[in-house]
């Protein structure tokens, strides 16, 4: 008799079932297949008439199949008189596609952003957005949760000293993000400027504050192949950084990532589990923290119709 | 200084050059690549501000990744200031997913309709659309493209003497196919009527109309697992034909289908090259006609904005 049905598909099925269980709730009954030729093939097993139905599904690698998935599920629920579609990514793919940086370009993002709202979407709930303004792509409600307070907080219960700490930006971009991390664990920042002196010249890494001596904790809202985070901690570590850290929303570890980061001087690299990791990118350097009881809340707020903006910081 | 562009994407390479050699013109420059992580990553190499752009691709496997490459084509053509943005899909997939079959089912080929408006498309030009209403799924103009004609044509070179020809529809839903082909070769039409006596029990082929001592063509729109055509095949042997010709329109041949051609009793099946052949799939009793000059003729008189429905029978 409970008007709410959450649904799976197959991007991340674990954390899926985490934010069920979390809800004391069970997923509901589908089949996601292929057809011979590959086709997916989908039909919902239960009757879903007037619910407010969310589908949980992460447009990770492989992105276009993912993609595909979602949109063709979101299809078949508003065709079986759901009441909402609301649309549960933790990760969002194409993200970085967010502007065209040289002429003759996609814009990807917003391509995904117009092709949810036209298979039925009615409402979307994010997780750290590569770019906030993402937000003001979609035209139906858009909920932005952020990760940094449960990154935080791993780092908090680690005891480190607060005279000790300081929270890294890997470039001037991510800043923001940083600053957010930062007052959090009450730690200063500092921020890795890379610079070209001359085309055709190596990059140059000047460090903006003080890291000797510090335990310091890089920050990006995705690490994909791992270069920039780990020539970033390198250069902290000949700056005289004591230790460092790694932390990431969105591990998508694509290529050489895994070998980049055990080969590095970085100590751990906490992720979250909004991309559920292959097993050929378990490593013991790299710890997964849970968004299941975040995106849980979430979802709830939603469902009792109740403001979601406490979550988001 | 023509304003006529033609891209090619990555799912039928060889036709669209043959298109652009019919035309006398080159493909336009594009690069079509991956991230590290998957995402397909599109630029324009060429100014197309102000043209009539036609983007050649065909949603064949894998079809998740050639629609999202289509949609993201569209979207940079559409930004790059193109008058006109014309998909040319020799092939359309998620064509039989076109109605509900049962409760609680997607109708994927109207999502993709859906999706190649949003994503910018103003006009579609498609060969054999496993249901002709599909092009009701379309607000935007829509030419529908016919292979009966080509098919027709090699058959007829054949020789066969017209009172020993029959048209064969592999199943009663095939019918106008086949009598547009019998009309063309003067034959008359066999159907192959399936019908289960009971519920669990071997379904029992009944032929309607006179084959034997026959040569039999079988038509159908597409032959993926060729399990419908090499069974029909071998009732026609069982009902006397003299020899079982098979054609479609969509060669999408996958799993069993080529081992399964290869053991039946079928002469030579004739496709065409709306989709293209893996080296796997290449096999001496599988013949390909090339729809270019087809395409051609179509894409030109959209261009000059004369009637294509000549092109439609
Ligand atoms: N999947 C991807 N992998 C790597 N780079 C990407 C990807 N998608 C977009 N980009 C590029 O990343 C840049 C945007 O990243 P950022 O400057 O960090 O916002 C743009 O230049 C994009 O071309
Ligand atoms: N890619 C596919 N491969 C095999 N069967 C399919 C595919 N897509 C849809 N179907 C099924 O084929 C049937 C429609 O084919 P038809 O009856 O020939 O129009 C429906 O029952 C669909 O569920």
């Amino acid at each position: 008799d409970s008007k709410l049905k959450i649904f799976s598909l197959n991007s991340n099925n674990p954390l899926a079932k985490e934010i069920a269980d979390e809800m004391g709730v069970e997923l509901g009954k589908s089949s996601v297949k292929h057809f011979s030729d590959g086709e997916v093939q989908i039909s919902i097993e239960e009757s879903i008439r007037g619910m407010d139905v969310f589908i949980v599904q992460s447009t990770s690698a492989p992105v276009n199949e993912h993609l595909m998935e979602l949109l063709i599920m979101i299809d078949a629920v508003k065709r079986a008189s759901a009441r909402t579609v609301n649309v549960v990514m933790p990760y969002y793919g194409y993200a970085r596609q967010d502007r065209k940086a040289k002429a003759r370009e996609p814009i990807t993002a917003k391509l995904v952003a117009n092709l949810l709202e036209t298979a039925g979407a009615t409402r979307v709930i994010v997780l750290d957005l590569h770019a906030p303004q993402i937000q003001g792509f979609f035209d139906i409600l858009i909920d932005h949760l952020v990760a940094v307070p449960l990154l935080a907080e791993h780092f908090g219960s680690k005891g480190f000293k607060e005279e000790e700490l300081v929270i890294v930006s890997p470039d001037h971009g991510g800043v923001t993000r940083a600053r957010k991390m930062a007052e959090r664990l009450k730690a200063p920042i500092a921020i890795i400027d890379k610079r070209r002196p001359k085309p055709n010249v190596a990059e140059v890494m000047n460090i903006v504050g003080n890291v000797e001596g510090k335990v310091c904790i890089l920050i990006d809202d995705i690490i994909d192949t791992a270069g920039t985070i780990t020539i970033g901690a390198e250069a902290l570590i000949k700056s005289g950084a004591k230790e460092v850290y790694a932390c990431c929303s969105h591990p998508v570890l694509s290529g050489p990532a895994i070998e980049r980061i055990e080969n590095s001087s970085i100590k751990e690299l906490v992720v979250t589990n909004t991309i559920q990791l292959s097993e050929d990118k378990i490593s013991p350097k790299v710890k997964q923290l849970s968004v299941a009881k975040l995106m849980a809340d979430a979802i709830s707020r939603v469902y009792e119709n109740k403001s979601v903006s406490t979550l988001f910081d």
